[in-house]
């Protein structure tokens, strides 16, 4: 029996879904991070976890592993040779690592020309024109990804601050983000000393609530984000170009605020990252299967 | 004799300087950091440290510590009662913790009503009016601090980022940031990942150079950051004040860059912080002795 595998890894767990080669999936199964970039022999443990977890799913023995074929979708592939690497430690048939990017610009719109833009606790801006893929920010909260929920949410604490301090005006919101730390301004500063990005990124849905009230703080800092992505888009996306898609937790809520520009253009995701790696693997290795069967 | 000591303390170091009633500066010392918000014990034995060095600079034994009047610049005094508590476990005759903006407020423009302004890796607004001290800004680089240098540096590396992805357009700078990280983004996420804001701040000299030459970019950041001060100076300094100072390593680098509204009312700094630790504490104390010897 021929089997596919997608894979969809990165810093905080790993997904897998296993499918027939017609693409239909039979098993999925989830394990921990799968950080190629710094901890490629746990990445390779927690694929095969994920994996073993997906052929049990799907009423199958371990042993099947050996006639997978499989495609990766991995945070730094692209880096220091770390995909091919990785490709050579696992034990399938076949294995391609592709970037996070790859597999998530192929589950939102498949084949063809298109525009993705990955907005969650980062931003990433991600084009294929004619199958050439190309790739703009994520570079990280500390000195990118101006359009992530990461930079939205710490926004929000730095105007609360100034709106305390009494150098911007207070909104609704700045009062609510003060509120939130009983309107102790140490409590801030402590939280923001260990925040993660994500951590961070938690307030960023808040402000998209009081966008929606009108309040004028709320506005100001999406429209601020807003134009940042639309500046990225202006660099990335080929002006002819029809598709583009906003994925990621946040992708949904700023889609609306896009400007008409970018908005006529906008279509929903067909799948997800992990629907991505899944299609790719049809599309690599069940039509090479067919050529040959 | 009666001995008069200023304390400058901080979490980077302490600096200690003995002085006669006069204020006549006749010993110093130095050493490690004195952060009362997270490590009193070691605060105390470092501002001990530098005492014992400044009495050992003037010829002095030990044993004259406890004819010591002292007042202590520190910051986080106001918090959670730090510095009371500091009070009562130092060995000197008398000892008085203050903030560290009030004694930089002090040293830079001594008795009356005037504004400071602290430009280091931080920024920090202190105004005094009519004996009142009010503070803002100083909440932080995560969430606050726009004038800072950390805040410059780490802008600078982003508009580095945003112009290699070409999302904005380059210039000599952003060039002359990417050639420090051998035009590899990698290395500048990697240094960000890491980078405390001091060393973000060490960037922040190149921008004021590179705006001297007329580039866009440095002059972009830095009325970006002139604008932010000046928000600050709207709200916290009387229109009727006369007095400011930019103190901090970079205040000499951003004063010919306010407006015209402010610069007519700048003057150069009288001393450095310690030197209005040592001022307050002739106010203080040797006032006191005068009423009473």
């Amino acid at each position: 029996m021929e089997l596919l595998l997608g894979i969809d890894g990165g810093g905080t767990g790993c997904r897998a879904a296993l499918a027939d080669r017609t693409g239909r999936i039979i098993g999925r199964g989830r394990s921990g991070a799968a950080n190629i970039m710094t901890d490629i022999d746990g990445a390779r443990a927690n694929i095969l976890a994920a994996t073993r977890q997906a052929l049990a799913d799907a009423g199958l023995d371990e042993r099947a592993t050996s006639s997978i074929s499989a495609v990766l979708g991995l945070a730094g592939a692209n880096v220091n040779n770390n995909g091919a690497r990785l490709e050579k430690l696992l034990p399938f048939a076949r294995a391609t690592v592709k970037s996070d990017a790859a597999i998530a610009l192929h589950g939102a719109i498949g084949e063809g020309d298109g525009t993705v833009v990955i907005l969650g606790t980062g931003s990433v801006f991600i084009t294929r024109e004619k199958d050439r893929i190309r790739t703009i920010g994520g570079w990280g909260f500390k000195v990118s990804d101006l359009g992530g929920g990461a930079r939205l949410g710490r926004d929000l604490l730095e105007e609360a601050l100034l709106a305390y301090d009494g150098v911007h005006p207070s909104s609704p919101l700045a009062e609510k983000a003060m509120a939130l730390f009983d309107n102790n301004p140490d409590q801030i500063v402590t939280f923001a000393r260990d925040a993660r990005p994500r951590d961070f990124g938690t307030y960023a849905p808040l402000i998209f609530e009081y966008a929606d009230k009108g309040d004028g703080l709320a506005l100001m800092l999406i429209e601020r984000s807003v134009k940042t992505i639309e500046e990225a888009l202006d660099a990335i996306m080929p002006p002819g170009q029809e598709r583009l898609c906003l994925i990621g937790g946040l992708g949904p809520l700023y889609a609306p605020r896009l400007s008409p520009k970018y908005r006529s253009r906008l279509q929903l995701p067909m799948g997800d990252a992990l629907s991505g790696a899944v299609r790719l693997a049809v599309g690599l290795f069940a039509h090479v299967e067919a050529n040959h069967g």
